[in-house]
């Protein structure tokens, strides 16, 4: 499936004339975009060890984050920026908000949020691609390969575990997610919203 | 250093007397542990941000981590051993109880721990190769160089933040562990004491 085809929206053009202001803060939140991914990897890895080929795709995946983590780290460090602690996006907290509490809704739900995020960083950073420097953009484009591939890995995991009936919690999902996207938000982050005065 | 130089005691022979009859529960103990030293890292990695040639070592460790665990599920599938959920051993839990809550005092405890956990780690590998079946001893021994390779940085990363007066923390620590490892335990893991009847 074609990830434009898939979310409900585009990232808005207004997001995107915010990156040049917000450099430094879009590659430290990216960073801990990755290690956060990676996270959500192995927290899920910790608590369904009853699915042996989830669990070694679960695993491989959040290596390939932590190298995108490492990356982005050389990023970091060849332009000088220092890592210091951001908040976190609204975001991811948002979507997980909505996730069930009872099983399997909650593993589903949680591998559906997760094809999402995979989703948008795509799509986002396809979109960066056009408008950063011609380093960035490279990497960006590299990203969106292996991004595109988890979106998918994580998809077809919810579908192993939901069958037929996932479609309509994709909906609810996606239809929150478009709603983080293109809603004035006053923080501005690698999955944040329109950007509004703080 | 060698690693037999640095620990207080060896694996005791009680301990290896006990593994043919605990394998499934020690593979499983095994990959849990390769989750955690994972995890292990990757907290590490949220919470000192400002340490960037730390977080990228503490990435590619816990990418080596997730590798063996990948390792670890094969073999627990090709011997057709089912992944459930067992409670922890004690021990590095114990460790951990004794670290020190003000920073650095924190950082440069959970670093002197990990390097003990994985020097035991290692420590113990090498006695499996010595007991277990040729498959088996040759996955041990392909680990071991990892493991102590994982024990020198954890310990060259703690010498950074400690200096020189770390000597009297990792004495403690090392003092803790041997009692550990040679005190009677009713759980049988990767990292328990003596078998103890339960």
């Amino acid at each position: 499936m074609k990830i434009k085809d898939f979310l409900y929206c585009e990232t808005p053009s207004e997001w995107l004339a915010g990156v040049a202001a917000n450099l430094p803060l879009l590659l430290i939140d990216h960073a801990n975009c990755e290690k956060k991914a990676a996270s959500t990897a192995l927290n899920l890895m910790y608590r369904y060890v009853e699915h042996p080929k989830m669990l070694a795709r679960l695993s491989r995946l959040a290596r390939e984050e932590l190298r995108h983590f490492e990356q982005v780290l050389d990023l970091l460090q060849a332009r000088g920026i220092e890592y210091v602690q951001i908040p976190s996006a609204r975001y991811a907290g948002e979507l997980r908000r909505h996730a069930r509490h009872g099983e399997p809704g909650r593993l589903i739900d949680v591998l559906i949020i997760s094809a999402i995020v995979e989703a948008r960083s795509c799509e986002r950073f396809e979109a960066l691609a056009q408008v950063l420097d011609e380093e960035l953009a490279a990497f960006y484009a590299s990203l969106m390969k292996s991004e595109a591939r988890h979106f998918e890995i994580y998809l077809e995991m919810a579908a192993d575990f939901g069958g037929e009936e996932i479609g309509a919690r994709i909906n609810d999902f996606l239809t929150v997610e478009r709603h983080l996207i293109e809603a004035p938000d006053p923080m501005f982050r690698f999955h944040s919203g329109v950007p509004s005065a703080a």
